[in-house]
């Protein structure tokens, strides 16, 4: 077994300008609104990433059927515009297998014509967030205009942050390759998987992507969200009372 | 040294068309078995396979003998039906060692003729079970009526269940080169090393590679255990009223 | 990706017979000293090193452009003296990539005509130091006296000191290439960045390089510190004052 | 820098036919009956063996000089019998280092023309030993009498023991080699560095591989270290009659 093994499962018309990734991270923001996008464009899987740095371990599926872990790539196309997905259920194993892994998802990338990468992911603040800002970082200063111009906020940029991982090493590695990177987190709480703040960062991906989708089910699931929250809070509040009423 | 060797004691007639895997895992369940059926089909040692990925360590024997950890291969035959075991003390000592040991297993397995792979082990419950279920997956669709007819159940599939370690990437990595693989997992407290589950688990498989064998020894650690079980929960419970009467 | 990655700027004239380490440690002492020659002797930045062995990460600058971690070859230039340093955030994530970074900075030494390392650092001491001495240690004996006649102390031979990282290996393996190696430890607490202990250093590696450099803003941040930790002492003894009154 | 380098300081006579093995370990009781021996027999250094496997720092010596960290060949004489040792400060940094190193071991016994390696350490038993049995293994059966009859115990076996680290590995991986080797363990609590288990051990040696040197610093030693504990255990007993003076 290599190292990292890509397979594809066709390989005829399947460049695209842009990659997406959406790996697990921060309140899973990223991976939702990659899974959202595939969904609602009906992506195609084109290939398929195994590696001795993910997890050593298969995945039993509803039919009792396993599936090694591994990373998928799905293209989408909609008006003309083709988009590559990078998304899976794990990131590397080790420091080390995260730069090995970017390599190749780069590798991937050229090959495929990619000039344009879009890391997805959560930034993490420790409290609820009403109204989640995309907070963004470019891997060139020169994208930067276009950036803000999609609604996606630099605010972040000045207080010695670090994106870790694919999303950081997609930029910092893509960049010696001349392949333009921009990162779009959701402002998150780091809590809970964040449907909410996947919906803010798809408004702004959409306007950068160029294609727009139905955000009805992303919506759906932050309603839901909100309302288990909601639900939480209250019992907190009703044992809040409570205590206090045992000390009165 | 290579990071994984592997040594024949004999090169001659030990083709066999099925591969057992029990090494060490919850409950110990799949080496229970394992061990059970080599000790019952007088099963000769054929292979050892030592790793720079296995602990550093040697094991002594009874004689005061000293033996590098390894893992083992045993061939039995019975009625004109070979098969192989691979069995041991020990799993891997890092994650990227967990897929470099499974390859060299699939390595062996495919150099003797080995065209499916049954993958024993434990499924822990996290409390006692009265009669453990055999819980199944395999790495192609195909195979699970035949799981099924011989008692192996499903009803572990859609819980987003994971199989880590050998027995997982047995049947992951195994499915890319053709090699069709079996778990079997032995339902289990997960707390004691569990003989009664192994019995179980034993039928099942019996079914499946066509070959009976005795299982009055297992049953006879099965019932010890019982008896221990049972000791433990009469001594908590006599400390239960004891408590109790201190109260009162 | 190579395991290490070294990128110059520019190639011609960028020899010198010396290099400065002052990579992060305790109290950042080496890295303050280093930081500081720099700026106060205007450094060119000649050279970038990226790493498999770095974290996996890059860092947000100012105007949010993403930068991937590495450390960096600065060239300052004084009165004919020319002086290479190596600085930057992170030293290696294991202990093997330690060596293995160790190996190419002193690669890029030799390449460049470096004789002589200063390797930079900070010695714990546990508390607060009034007048902290410049400790050192030397990879060849015959460089002692000249140590000892810059102000550096050799109080600390014969505690069975132990040098960690970048600064250890780049004297433990430089010995064998016949590069000399001399270790400058400010004493500092461990318990804070530590400009005072810097600024101590940097006068005993001023008469060892032979360049002076203005210490205002060193001393500035020492001065400022030392507030800080005035204040804090204060507030603690205040507070001493009140539990005692409490008893009282 | 390759992972294991090894560095003879001279290359002629240098020959042995059995190899002491005395890195660090449990009450460090290798290191003291091997160092014993070096310094009793005069030992030359002849090799010095550093690598990446080793921790990434030197140790600074009482002349303030620094030294890789790294582990050491002596060869001693003694009445026409030659012995080699092997002895350090460290052991390996990871398990698959110790696999990699202990391998280096052996090509340099075998290059010296060894033929029996002693592996020496501490057998840890929790709890004071008034007096040390040396528990024994062998990588042979036939090796089993030589050692009985030298006064080492086999009473260990039988206990599942395992010996972790260069020891067991010499003993493990010699096999193959047709290097025959002895593992001596002197009892000790696991809490000490126990000179007196070491004067046990060097006893039972010294008739193993017919060379005996006088015992008298060991001894020492051995009752320093007594009078310290018998001091410790007086103060304990003090303090014990002091609370039960209090309680009553």
């Amino acid at each position: 077994m290599e190292h990292v093994t890509v397979t594809f499962l066709r390989d005829d018309n399947i460049d695209a300008p842009v990659l997406v990734e959406g790996l697990p991270g921060i309140g899973h923001v990223g991976k939702l609104v990659a899974d959202h996008l595939i969904h609602e464009l009906e992506g195609e899987k084109i290939g398929e990433i195994s590696s001795i740095h993910f997890p050593p371990q298969v995945i039993v599926d509803e039919e009792g059927v396993t599936h090694l872990v591994n990373n998928e790539i799905y293209r989408c196309e909609k008006d003309g515009r083709a988009v590559l997905f990078l998304v899976g259920d794990f990131q590397s194993n080790s420091a080390e297998g995260h730069y090995i892994l970017a390599e190749h998802y780069l590798d991937i990338a050229q090959d495929l014509g990619v000039r344009r990468v879009y890391a997805l992911g959560g930034y993490g603040v420790g409290h609820l967030v009403e109204n989640p800002r995309v907070l963004s970082a470019v891997n060139m200063g020169h994208l930067r205009p276009e950036v803000e111009a999609a609604g996606g906020s630099f605010e972040n940029a000045g207080s010695d942050g670090m994106i870790v991982g694919a999303s950081g090493l997609l930029l910092g590695l893509g960049e010696a390759r001349g392949i333009e990177g921009i990162c779009l987190m959701g402002e998150t709480s780091g809590y809970i998987v964040d449907p909410k703040s996947a919906d803010s960062l798809l408004a702004v991906l959409s306007r950068l992507i160029g294609i727009e989708v139905d955000h009805t089910s992303l919506q759906q699931r932050a309603e839901n969200m909100e309302q288990i929250i909601a639900k939480i809070q209250e019992a907190e509040e009703a044992r809040g009372r409570e205590e206090l009423s045992y000390i009165g």
